[in-house]
């Protein structure tokens, strides 16, 4: 069977399983406090220019999300998503139950414009309606889109001039890194937290929180062992992102997920097969008959997007460990159920 | 330095990272529903007689007690722990972040007693009140002490008398098992809920929670997903606890740390130093003379438990990758610093 | 001016006024025990047959509603409601500061219908998303309109197939039981929970649950007390609602309101004035031009409640202390305005 | 019967009724925007001198205790109580509902003291503790006492040195200002916020809090909304505390109040039954005989407030209404139960 279904489903990079076998004999300090922590952080700031970052591991991307959201906003402030936003629809309610209301405007193609932001502010007139005062996105999005910088750059604006913060899940920030059409300094200039995400990318699990707006800096790490985020064995977290971040590790990962996904878009439009929306990171969505859809199922995993009756958007990713040659033999086999 | 800080400074038992490293290119599913969660679940039942559990993989320990209490109270419910209890103490109010307050009883060296239970009942009178609807204990506690199973069995049967359900903290249950007053099994057969904690016994991080109440079951998923407690790579967990339940791995790494406390207790018994408690498990807490407390911090790590003004109680943990010979090193070091 | 504002605008019906007044030497049993909200309670279920209830006072709208549905959830459960829904737009986020997201379906002048909440349940399909368990429904709703019977019993039986309770907000109850559309009875046959709205219908402050669930009763004085909604001096309350159900005050009341707003429609549609929606209850919604809108403000206190640019739709609201001269004087006005 | 129970068993002084009754035929803006709301602001302003402070109504005292501390606190933050305090045992956990964890230190007979706090401050060493951040006191306390001006001043000074707020629970406020050791004024310059109880002196129901620090003012309504405690009909408590503030009357009724309960501990003493501390405001506390307990049951209404086994702690209460002449007539029949 070939594995087209997500982007986690392989266990770490050798690198990192290395890496951890390496440190078996150390004893480290616990809570983030070691040495490894302390070093992946400062190779995650090389990428970062003339601003002071505060960095903290997290043990997953829920949780990060919760975290940084609940220690944003006071009880009666909402955060804006897109309708498609992770935190909207695929985190059993976490946001909520942390006690804010998800305010939600359109999706384009899994990215918000400046003018439904601007909308949604005005229809929020007083105080018996909550008070929108947190943007979520997700860069690269739910449906494999990406913000360019000037993108991102805009919806910062446009937030600063509304008393807005901007936060950026970044469970897939690698693929859009990968694009080249934004940078982690980009996102260290133009947002007030973003994360970087370790297991989409890579990692066993983990994700990199970076704090940039100052006033969220302080006694965030109560937040994180509140919402149990904290990992005991910080180091866990430290050595993954250290072996990530050396030898551009992270971006040559998700270059080569992205690239593998291009590959099979190219080979797939090559055969007349639709998309409904272009390639632009791992992610991509054929149209398929219904027909094919189920002779597509003996031969790979992958997942049911949306049911369009007469034929089928589903969903191939690439990951880490997907190879060009994965691509061209599952083609191959496409081409013998195309006959 | 000797190191006697705690049992969560090492990464993992070689055995669970060449585990890792053995399936680096093995497909899997995710979210807990792969082929290695299964079998770590079997591997667990094993221990478990007569009774039909559920049993699900979290990532870390506050989670844990975060998700099942709050899956188990109503919003008006309230948990009853002792005063050293862990979510009480040092969990930066987790539990109260859920909505519910922990009503503490008398801690007699960690464990909870019937009498306090049914005294802390009796004076919840009426709605103006929080309704006690769970007792919470931890196995072993943070004090290192055990309940036995005849203990276990009395808490259990007052809980049921009295309409509470009874959850057991197992962050350190390997210590507790590893004492031979408890088993599994009767855990399995006189509590609701227990956790068996992998991250202070050989794991890089994960805990085992046995849901064994009918009526916890039930979306118990939901709430791990929505408190953030849920792995994308749910393997990671499963082959760890795989190799933790081959061979009694389990078992072995925490008769190792209480024999090494329990060494390290009797020498220094031996040359006049008085401890807190007796040694149960794996920590001992010594009370030593400012001077020596001194020069202990010179020679070892470890943690300073209580200040008496004229002396300080210690603790010293022993854990999976302690050996005999560090205990004997480190006495010798003792005997020169009390010449 | 007059006044055409909202429904709660006068303190209280004489009648209410007055009982208070005759109590003023009594000592009462406090926190709802006392005789008059028994009686008064009595009285309500003298429009119940058959169905065994559990009535509550409690001090609003908000509170009733934040109450009841944080009561009857589990913490990954959900509430549907209509975009318009009361709880998804006027009560700042209220029930998600109790943990539980509001999922929404489209609202129909102000109703929902079968088809979107049989949707709305078939697209939450694991435990990544929260699980809709509850269906809110405002009645009379926030447009003005109305639930015939047949409609309500087809909503529950939509509930009952598909494992969701029916609550029903009845901030404006009276309003429908003035149209004869339903009765008090009918909603505790097809709901598992409702209340009567004194604030809007006569009374200073104060709402009435009807709890008819059996599953819901217990404890619900805990749910009460914990989320501020209990009076002190609950015979307040009962005092009120033992004057609202004498001689049938509470529906005279409402039908006023009702042939009051009726009067009103009709001598403007007369006038060409056209709609929004038709008059069901006491809340209709003339559209009407910039300029007589400007003129309006001038005469009368009413809400601008959609600017449609070269028009704008208002909300006229008659009380239960409006009167047909009130009514006949305002249009008076008005055909000078339209001169 | 003699009702010596509490000071809420009768519904309102006639000032209260009266001015209800005179604007029945009012038309009153909504939502605590009305003229009487305004009108009753100004003149508790006049207690206060050189203090810019915002004044809010809200329905009920568990609600106001809910709203401004989860107004002020973020979520990893905790409020201290003395053991005694409202918040800590009486209020169904709604403090903890709001998700913050309420530390407890020793009451001194119902008050806090400068030590206690220092001491709870430090042993609340990092992110794995709550942090505490707001100290509620109650005045007068739930046991009769009440702090002197010096007494809040000092608790104020170490608040202000150690980064805490201070908030003072005043549901019987009234009784402490009778006391003449303390003013609204001192409290306006040594708080950050407290109310002023109506329910307990004359008042149907309604609190009045007194925003003193501005760093809490912003949004404070849209908090009061969000937890349910915001009056539709606001001129409702506008009214009421329009009557209050006329002529003293809010202090003329806590004097009386504390003076029948200092005439009935007189003469209580003069016939040699002891109390259980001292009278200073409305609440006494006799310790009786369980004869006379069982005596006194049929005369009269009171709380049995400690069981001593061998004899029994009571409270009477005394409020508005008491006179000196039903206080008198209570001793003479207690003088028969006696011989």
């Amino acid at each position: 069977m070939f594995n087209f279904k997500n982007d986690y489903c392989y266990i770490a990079h050798e690198n990192i399983l290395n890496a951890m076998f390496n440190i078996k004999d150390e004893a480290n300090e616990v809570y983030g406090l070691d040495k490894h922590s302390a070093n992946a952080k400062e190779l995650i700031k090389k990428h970062i220019n003339g601003v002071d970052v505060d960095i903290h591991f997290l043990v997953g991307g829920t949780i990060t999300n919760k975290t940084i959201i609940s220690h944003i906003l006071r009880p009666y402030e909402a955060v804006i998503s897109a309708t498609t936003g992770h935190i909207n629809v695929h985190e059993t309610g976490a946001i909520e139950s942390t006690g804010h209301k998800v305010v939600t405007i359109d999706s384009h193609d899994g990215k918000v414009k400046v003018d439904d932001i601007l909308k949604c502010i005005k229809t929020h007139t007083d105080e018996h309606m909550v008070l929108p005062k947190l943007l979520y996105i997700s860069q690269s999005t739910e449906t494999g889109s990406v913000y360019t910088k000037d993108e991102i750059k805009e919806l910062y604006t446009c937030c600063k001039e509304n008393g807005l913060y901007l936060f950026v899940d970044g469970a897939r920030l690698g693929a859009a890194l990968a694009t080249g059409l934004i940078s982690i300094d980009d996102l260290a200039h133009y947002t007030d937290a973003f994360y970087i995400g370790g297991t989409k990318n890579g990692a066993l699990l983990g994700e990199a929180i970076v704090v940039v707006n100052d006033t969220l800096k302080e006694n965030f790490r109560f937040s994180i062992k509140q919402n149990g985020g904290m990992y005991s064995k910080g180091f866990v977290a430290g050595i993954q992102f250290e072996a990530l971040f050396t030898n551009d590790l992270f971006l040559k990962l998700a270059v080569n997920a992205n690239e593998c996904a291009k590959l099979l878009y190219n080979e797939l439009i090559k055969r007349g097969i639709k998309f409904q929306s272009e390639c632009i990171t791992n992610q991509i969505f054929p149209i398929v008959s219904n027909e094919l859809y189920e002779k597509l199922k003996e031969i790979a995993y992958f997942e049911l997007w949306e049911d369009l009756s007469d034929s089928k958007v589903i969903r191939f990713v690439c990951n880490f460990k997907t190879t060009t040659t994965d691509v061209l033999n599952f083609v191959l086999k496409i081409d013998e159920l195309l006959k």
